[in-house]
């Protein structure tokens, strides 16, 4: 078995919808298993996070808190260079995101807006299949350049040592500590905070199922500001015949190797294109057989080539689909990209594969998966600033308006002390 | 019993901590009791809605859905122009919010940020105690500057007559149409759509705690993007021996007037202004009795005036608190503004009510209440738009950063295809 082929118009729903409709995790049955966990951590503080962590880690560290001052990690050259380069390169996209305080005069009175950081980040890194350093940059960066003063990593303590490069990107990022925790009790340490654990006030980053719904249960409960929630992995390719089949079944297979769950899909007007990425794609299996199970699996099960018949009706797929990365490989990319309204991430012309973003060119990779791209942003500066909008009404414009303050607080039932308040001023 | 004066400092946290936790909605129990009815109408559309509002509302309307277009409202000729001019006012601060898209060359690629919009936005209003077609200007306003093509009002059916003002507000906003239904089974029917409703990706605006509840739990679910769940309102002034104490007061009953779990506070330096200030409360509580009960039942359980040695530790217990609402009424506001870190809207000086900007300044008076201020915006422009990053590689600076891809993703265990995608680019 191979990706399937299907020659599709949009109005075939009945297949397009089951795609469009992708697994979104399903968290209630999760929600249940992660509340009395952290109803404990909550209560219990360190004792219960201690309990928690040598059930499902296997292992309790000395202390939950690494104080980044006091370690001064060795790393070889080559991945010190890496990190300092793509912290470079984050920082630099990053900086143009900083927003401008604002203000203006409107009907006499001066009224604008502030722009203020969250005080406090945790930064969830997640261990198990593959240890992410790079999200280490994505997530603290932002946050530093925002302005938060205090911005603390948490992770699973792995087998009790973190691996020197994780603890070097930690401070290569601005990063002030490391809580070794992962799990729904990691993320309930850093929300609600315990004898050792300082508490932040925003929680990000992907994670497990478990981690998720900590999260999702936590935000609702209004404890902790969060991300947008993670899924799987997922790009979508728009591709018309210029495209390089070896190349494109490459970004197909980069999604792929994240874990049998992630959804890999190209939509093409060409038909062409369509075979010949689907021979690349069983070649490159065979001959880069590394993490090859679930690479093929995620392949069969959620990969998928649309052949539309233009590609407008690609593009309005996409738009549809929202996917977390979308790749563009036509001839007329830069126009094309006038047409995305939404999706996570876009990476433009033959150049500019996923794996460019995901390490080294300078956007960030935690990005909104599932369809949320439609209603949710990726991480970026704003995500841990407030706009605080403010006014300073002059004494004539006040005389000036209330008579529409009267008028509209007589309409609301408010008049008695809204409209009071206003004409004792005049 | 009148509003309590507590000679305080920012060390008393045994006073002001119980003040900090103030009642944030505990949302567990109501999220049991509106999951089966948004299931129900999730699963059965139209009559199970019709069910719930003859159930809850008394009444069901011959359609839920008024198509505003057919609709001409007669409203007094003081009424069309308070609304015309809150609109014309809203429409001016909140034009200022509209980002500008932005492009930068790092490492000789191409970065950038489009912002696009959510395309579909519900805007609940809601009905009960008071009726506020200027929530309805708050939050379709924003909405439509930011691009959101279908925006909806969902508001109770009432007596299954709106009044004209709320339909004439609709059509000054910009609004498509109004969905007549209340409560969970409200949000639950613009969330998932009916036979006759039209889904919304967001839904957005201030409720009773079925409302919220149900807000929260399609988040958690993804189903729909929500702005920060709203509590009971509340106004924190930070006032010198310059305010006045007679307007002081009428400020905090105004948010009194809203209800009894309203939150109003003073913070000052001035021993004589908290003393004035209580008297000039009782003073009106007996020459204003509309909704005196609910007023005096507010003060008395949430009101607080607190007398700390200095503004600095008025300024830092406000940012403690983030209130919703924060005037500033000292000699000093215009360099006080810049202390604020943590608020929803700030009102500057001595002519700047909170009741100004509820109905005619401009700025947003959806915003975040109960301490989410310390990590949540008031609504605005960018509440409804997503910032879409996109980059361009190029050939040259693939080539000299793929070292750097090769080192992440052999470290990260993701050579196999991240690396390779690259490498074969090169």
């Amino acid at each position: 078995m191979a990706i399937p082929i299907l020659p599709v118009s949009l109005k075939d729903r009945e297949i397009l919808d089951p795609v469009l409709k992708r697994a979104r995790e399903d968290l209630s049955s999760t929600l249940a298993l992660v509340q009395p966990i952290i109803e404990d951590v909550q209560k219990n503080g360190d004792s219960a996070l201690r309990e928690y962590t040598r059930k499902f880690d296997g292992i309790v560290p000395d202390s939950f808190v690494l104080d980044l001052s006091k370690f001064d990690p060795k790393i070889d050259s080559a991945l010190e260079a890496a990190l300092q380069k793509a912290a470079e390169n984050i920082r630099a996209f990053h900086q143009i995101q900083i927003p401008e305080d604002k203000e203006i005069l409107v009907n006499g009175n001066r009224l604008g807006i502030r722009h203020t950081a969250v005080e406090s980040v945790s930064v969830y890194a997640p261990g198990g299949k593959a240890l992410y350093p790079s999200t280490i940059l994505m997530g603290v960066i932002p946050a530093k350049l925002a302005g938060v003063k205090n911005v603390q990593i948490v992770t699973p303590p792995q087998d009790g040592r973190l691996p020197e490069g994780l603890i070097a990107a930690a401070k290569i990022a601005g990063a002030d500590r490391i809580v070794l925790a992962g799990g729904a009790q990691g993320i309930a340490a850093v929300s609600y905070g315990t004898q050792t654990i300082t508490a932040s006030e925003f929680v990000i980053g992907p994670g497990s199922k478990f981690v998720t719904a900590a999260k999702v249960y936590l935000s609702g409960l209004g404890v902790i500001g969060i991300d947008s929630p993670a899924g799987p992995s997922e790009v979508l390719v728009v591709a018309d015949d210029s495209a390089n089949p070896i190349w494109v079944a490459a970004d197909l297979l980069s999604q792929a190797e994240h874990g049998e769950d992630s959804v890999a899909i190209l939509c093409t007007n060409s038909k062409t294109l369509a075979e010949n990425v689907r021979i690349e794609i069983e070649k490159a299996l065979k001959d880069r057989p590394k993490r090859g199970e679930m690479k093929r699996k995620s392949i069969e099960d959620h990969g998928r080539i649309f052949v539309f018949p233009n590609l407008e009706e690609c593009f309005a797929f996409s738009d549809l689909f929202a996917p977390e990365h979308l790749e563009i490989q036509t001839r007329t990319y830069k126009e094309d990209l006038k047409k995305v309204r939404h999706a996570g991430s876009v990476f433009l012309g033959n150049y500019s594969p996923v794996a460019m973003g995901d390490y080294i060119s300078g956007t960030n990779h935690i990005l909104p998966t599932a369809g949320a791209a439609r209603i949710y942003s990726s991480l970026g500066v704003s995500t841990f600033l407030k706009r605080v909008t403010w006014q300073e009404v002059s004494k004539e414009s006040l005389a000036e308006l209330y008579p529409h303050v009267k008028t509209l607080s007589e309409f609301e039932g408010l008049d008695e002390e809204h409209g009071t308040s206003v004409k004792i001023r005049t």
